[in-house]
This record gives structure tokens, C-alpha cells and sequence, in this order.
């Protein structure tokens, strides 16, 4: 790394500040299972001072090569800067246990594959980190591996979106954000931008019409230039470009027209991250605090990682605990009422449930989710259960399956960051599961 | 700040890491009062985006210029890398309340001062952002101020050693560290520095005679050889220093003999957090966490600053509530037990309280604290109520009064650096308040 170029090492240091589910990586080699690349036993950051080898860095990138990634999902406050989503001084609310243990056993099979698989060993090929089911509300499943535990905070990635998503949409079915209105209208700053002439149901639902590449074997993708501004390490000195969040997403031009089709575009839920403070009054992560964290009975405060100017990363800066998330997934699941309080308003959950527009999916070529939608920034399979998901890159999940009264949430470190390379792997086994609940109620 | 070489820019960016109690600012001007000077009022980092000039960065160093130090104070992790103190995920205990409304009304006389001043004259005197006070454990007076309240952390500065040193002394305790034998002998790396021939019961004291000045007016002083060491910024490309705590305290040199006097050097408890991490296997913020934060039933997480390669700043690092550090002060007044249980053992504190050499201490130079001794990293009054106290940078202090049965911790954002220029209008208050405790128990 440390011949790249200042304003390269600036963006790869920065790179899972912009990583979003859509991403196009290529192994070149089969890479390290599971079981060979568990940070816990490759011992990185052991010791007082770790031996120079086993020493994850944020400067030089390395802390988001595989393997060390699969600690660093569990480290990022350690890498950079953050602020906290706060759960607030009350008493957690306890999660209910009733274990089942017919899960580990579960069969299905794999997208594409003949043979079958157990749910256990699908742990190992999704490289899981932590993973939670909840049925009723009720945990019946719970498992960490690696270097994340009960008490950690991992990365969520472009889980983010959706919580982002969730918010929007009760901005609006509360009657604070008109989906009607064009983007310029909460932020004139991105007038002149792509966004400006975008209306915020396009936000919501990423079907804007943007000159933003995500891949990332291209070095003039737009996506490193989103990254260095975004990056809290200092520029270099002949850097000129964008220095913050808000800066970049002033630069963003058209390319196509709005609303013809989906695009899964990071800069999408930075925009609404920036209509959301502007529509509150909060920055995303005091609201998110405020108005569903601490309501929640959290156990865990989340956090989320922010730009030099203090600016949370809505495209992807959420870590949180693993039976948070679940929480926050429950809630949906019950049409936004949890903990003897309706947190959310029933027609944000709807609206999300119902889905986006099937059509305007199919444009956006993914070929394992045929059939499905975006609606909010999540993603909706209009399968048998009316189940929806959150995806975040390298395996990040919240799974709610309505039908079977099932939330599961999975944190994962692959060594790819698409969930092209997981989903035949997840998928299948989720609704597997939540045929097993539904049939087998305990 | 853009015109000073990279080194002193890394160094100033950091140089909060290396703060000391015994830093000797001065002031050219008179600074702002703490009304004019308050950091609600004068709405830093308000806006998405912030106006900008009313953003502070960690990058250009100032974060840590006053008056935006009164809010960078109160959010150290939105600025840098930190670790978690973890609370753990248990219910907070609660801390009693019984407030009291003679406390603001309570008059002293400054050091030096003719005329007397109320107590609450006093937080505006001393830029007070938090305070509290507890009598026989229960909450008689708390206080916020500006950006902090009741749910954040604020930067405890140098009160950070004291808690270190807390942690030292309950290892002595416990038999786990011999305070006779040599550092060296639990940190082998340490050999050939000026440590290496100290012993631990020196470092604790701080009796160890080491070439190392905190006298930030002098860009030679070692201070900011130790800053940039520590900063978790990238290093410039022609910096050929150390690159973390445990690597720059190997290039300390001494400077007459240990054992002979008393020298505050913010080294020491560095040094320290490198012995504990050995003796105990964990890094301090997990010790910490596990064994004192966790049993306190805190109701926050706390956190420290890390460098680059994820150190803890054990000289000045932590950052907490300021109902914590309460928390953390009443087990030390109750002799290590604390919430049902003996968190440190009584011998520990026994050693804190009994203080150290009192003619080693007169050889430090504070002409406002004569009489007094430090032990254990705690500063000791040997008042007639047996006062101890821990004291950080710009105001911070917990101030144990067992006669009194009170504990106060206070937080504060004072111009300068020094506690020498708040002494005047913080010692004698304290000191008047629990003579007014003891007198008027309610």
C-alpha cells in the first residue's frame, strides 16, 4: 500500500467508509475458510504491544484486507473516530430465551447447488461473526465466533441504509417529509447537483439517475472519490476535492433520468441522512438515539463512524450489538410497536412491506434476487412470507419474516464484500428456518 | 496552524494525549469568561454542516484551542480513535438522591483572596461542565453545564492515572505485582530506557528521575516527542520518531537519580498501563472494564484514546459520566466495597489514603499544595479530613473526603491548562463543603 499515491492510500484507508452491497470484488484465489481466518485464533492485536505482524493499522489500509477484516468489524471505534447512538441511563429490556435446538440441524439446499447443507455448517460458509434468531420474539437461537462477543459492536454496513430507510419513512408517515418533493427543497445546497431535481421517494426507494460507480477494481470510480472525502484522516496537501460527506454529495452528477430504473448507490442514503438532519433538527445518530434506541431498551450503545466535520456515515457508518439490531428488527416485525410503546407508526412498517416497484428492480441486475423490490433502502422478496431484508456488504443482515413471526439478524466478515457470493448460501437457509418456525411453533 | 512543520502539526493535533497536571500555560490576554466562552452558546458543530467557522477538527489541532476545547472536552471520540470501558449489559444501579439547597449559598475565601465567593460563584470561576457531589453515597448537589449532560463523557484528563494507579495499588494488594522489584522485570523491552532501573513502587509514586519536559512552551520539550508518538494521525514521510506510547517510552533518558524527589511526568502512568497490561494479560480498558466498571454497575460505558497501534493513553486517556466517576470515588471512600461487593481490596485504598513521602513531594514545587504527597497516583492532602484527590488538566478533579463521608468529581474546560491557576477557587471550596457535610448532615 505505502506506494500507492497519497490520495489513493487516503481512500483505500477510507474504503468501508463507502462499501455498500452492490460492490463487484474478484477473488483471484480461493481465499482462507472460516475456521483458518478466525481472528480470535490468528491472534491479531494480542499482546502489549501486538508483534509487529499481527498489528491492525487504519493509515495504511490494511485493517480492511481479508483476514484482518473479520477483526476489524468488531474494532472499527478503535480505527476511527465515532460518535455514539445512545441508549440511553434506563435498564436494558431483556430479550426472553427459549432456545430451540433443532435449528443447527436444519437442511436446505444452497441457490444452484445439489447437495444439501445443515444451517450450522452455513455458519462457517458465510463466515459469521454473530447471528441471532428471534421467533415471537423470543431468542431460539444465538451464536458468536471469532473475536466478536454479547457485549461487542459490529459493523452493520449498508444494514445502515435501512435503519436510515426506516426513518425516512416515518418522517413521512408522520407528515415531516413530503416524498413528493424534490430533494432541493430540504437541501438547496444540492440543487445544482443530481439530487436537486430528484424527488426524496427516489431516495428512499434508489431510483435515481447518478453518475456514481461502485466498482471498485476501476481507481476512477466515483466511489474512492466519495471515500477520500468522507475519510477522517487529514488530505494530503495537494488534495482539492470534496472534504466532507455533505461536499461530495454536491459534486454528484446525472447520468440517466430519475425514477426509470433501480441503482443501488451509497450517496442515495447520505442524501437522506442530510434530509433527515435538516428535517429534525438532530443529526441521524441523536435522532436514531432519541427516537428508537432508547425506546428500544437497547442493551448496547451503537455508534457510528463520521467524517472530519463530525458528519455520521448514513450510507454505512452503523455498528451496533447483535441482539440491538434484533430488537430494532422485532419492532418492525410488529408493525413498529415494541417494548409497550408504538415507536415507529404502523404506515412506515406497511409502507416498507409492501415493497417498490418489481419492474424498476429488475433493471438493476441482480440476478439471485429475481422477483423482488426496494422500497425505504430495504430490500423486499415478495416471497410466500412477505419476507424483507437489510444487506449489508461481507454478509450483514436483518431478516424479518412476517409470516413466520421470525427475525434473525447475522454479522459476517466474507471474504467478499458482494453478498452475490453468500446469498446462495443465506437465502435458502433463512427461509428454510422460517418454514421450520412457522411448522414447528414452540 | 498550516504554516508549522508536520511534526509539530502531529504533535499539536495530539497533544491532548500528553497533557499534564503540571503543564505551565500562560496567558497573554484575558480569556473569555465561562459564560462568554460557553459552548452551547456559542453553537459549535451545530448544523448539518456546521458554518465553517464553527467546526472543529481534530486534523488541524483545533480541537484543543480555547475556547473550542470547551466542546471538544465533552467529545473526544467524535475526534479520534478510542476503546470501549465497557459497562457491560446489566442493569445500571441507580445512585440515591437527596439533594441539598445550601450548597450554592455556601461562601469561602480563594487562596490568596480577600474577599469570599460563593459556591456557586465557584463553577462559573473554575469553567465548570459537570459536577457532583455525593454524602454518604447519595447524590446531595449535581450540576451541568454547556454541551455536557447527564448521558455524556467528558475527558477526565490526568484523572486518568489515578484510576491507573488504583488499579497498580490492587495489584500490589492482591500480590500480583511487586512494588520492589524493578520495571524492567515485568516489561523486558524497557531495559535500556531510563525505567528500566526504576522500581514499580517509584513509578507509582512518580519518584522516578527521567529527562522529560511537559513545558509545552518549549517545541524541544519531550512532551511532543510523546504526543506525536502517540497520535493516531498518519506520521509524516519524513518522520523518523516512534509510533506508539509503548515505542517512544523505550527512548527515555534519565535525569538525576530515581527516588530522590517527586516529578510529575505523565510517562509514569504510561508506564504503568504497559506493566498492568502485562501482569493481568488484558489491556487496561478491559481490566478496567471487567473488574471495576462492570462491578460499579456504571450506567455508561466509558472509553480511552488509543494510539495507532490500539494503546490506550493510560496517562490521560479516559474519558467517562461524571455520575461514574462518582460511582468510581464512593467505592474508594467505602474502603473498596461498593454496590454489595469488595471491588478493590481495602489494602489498596489504605495505601492511597496514608499518602507518600511528603519531603520527596516539596521537592516537586507546588507552592499550593504544601503539606501535601503523592501515592499511588493520587494526590494527597493530608488535610485534617484526610483528603485525596485526583487532579487532570483543565479542571478535572475527584476529591475524596473521608471525614466528610463526601465525594466530589468535577469536570471543567478551564483557559488554562495548569490546575495551579483553578486551585485557588476549587481547594478551599471543597474543603469548606465538607467541614459544611460534616457539620450539617442531612
Amino acid at each position: 500500500m505505502k506506494t500507492l499515491p497519497p490520495i489513493r492510500r487516503l481512500a483505500l484507508a477510507a474504503a468501508c467508509l463507502a462499501l455498500a452491497a452492490g460492490a463487484h470484488a474478484a477473488e483471484t484465489t480461493a481465499p482462507l475458510s472460516a475456521a483458518a481466518s478466525d481472528p480470535a485464533a490468528l491472534q491479531w492485536m494480542v499482546g502489549a504491544p501486538p508483534p509487529a505482524d499481527k498489528i491492525i493499522r487504519f493509515d495504511d489500509g490494511s485493517y480492511f484486507n481479508f483476514p484482518q477484516l473479520r477483526w476489524s468489524v468488531s474494532h472499527f471505534r478503535q480505527l476511527m473516530p465515532t460518535v455514539a447512538v445512545a441508549r440511553g441511563l434506563k435498564a436494558p429490556v431483556p430479550l426472553p430465551r427459549a432456545l430451540r435446538n433443532d435449528i443447527d440441524s436444519l437442511r436446505f439446499t444452497p441457490l444452484g447447488a445439489k447437495e444439501t447443507m445443515t444451517w450450522e455448517q452455513s455458519l462457517g460458509a458465510n463466515y459469521t461473526d454473530g447471528i441471532v434468531v428471534l421467533h415471537r420474539g423470543r431468542i431460539v437461537y444465538e451464536r458468536y465466533f471469532g473475536v466478536l462477543k454479547e457485549g461487542g459492536q459490529h459493523g452493520a454496513m449498508s444494514v445502515t441504509k435501512s435503519v436510515m430507510g426506516t426513518i425516512g419513512a416515518a418522517l413521512v408517515a408522520e407528515g415531516k417529509l413530503d416524498p413528493g418533493k424534490k430533494v432541493a427543497e430540504y437541501v438547496p445546497e444540492l440543487a445544482k447537483s443530481a439530487f436537486g431535481d430528484a424527488t426524496v421517494r427516489q431516495v428512499l426507494d434508489m431510483t435515481t439517475g447518478l453518475q456514481f460507480s461502485e466498482d471498485y477494481a476501476d481507481p476512477k470510480a466515483e466511489v474512492w472519490q466519495h471515500a477520500a472525502a468522507g475519510s477522517p484522516l487529514p488530505k494530503p496537501k495537494d488534495y482539492t476535492g470534496p472534504r466532507s460527506y455533505f461536499e461530495y454529495l454536491q459534486t454528484v452528477r446525472h447520468e440517466g433520468r430519475h425514477g426509470e430504473g433501480f441503482g443501488y448507490r451509497t450517496v442515495n442514503s447520505d442524501v437522506l441522512g442530510w434530509i433527515i438532519a435538516r428535517v429534525t433538527g438532530q443529526s441521524v445518530n441523536e435522532y436514531l438515539s432519541e427516537h428508537v434506541w432508547q425506546k428500544l431498551g437497547a442493551e448496547q450503545d451503537a455508534y457510528m463512524t463520521v467524517d472530519s466535520t463530525g458528519t455520521p456515515f448514513a450510507g454505512g457508518g452503523l455498528n451496533a450489538g447483535l441482539r440491538d439490531l434484533a430488537r430494532f428488527g422485532e419492532m418492525l416485525r410488529n408493525d413498529g410497536r415494541y417494548n409497550g410503546q408504538q415507536i415507529l407508526p404502523k404506515a412506515a412498517v406497511d409502507d416498507i412491506r409492501r415493497g417498490g416497484d418489481k419492474q424498476l428492480f429488475a433493471k438493476g441486475g441482480y440476478d439471485l434476487l429475481k422477483g423482488w423490490s426496494y422500497r425505504d433502502m430495504w430490500w423486499v422478496t415478495h416471497n410466500e412470507h412477505g419476507a424483507y431484508m437489510a444487506r449489508g456488504v461481507y454478509g450483514q443482515r436483518i431478516y424479518i419474516d412476517p409470516k413466520a413471526e421470525m427475525v434473525i439478524v447475522r454479522f459476517a466478515s466474507t471474504p467478499t464484500a458482494a453478498n452475490a457470493a453468500n446469498d446462495p448460501t443465506t437465502t435458502p437457509a433463512f427461509e428454510a428456518l422460517g418454514k421450520l418456525l412457522l411448522a414447528k411453533p414452540q
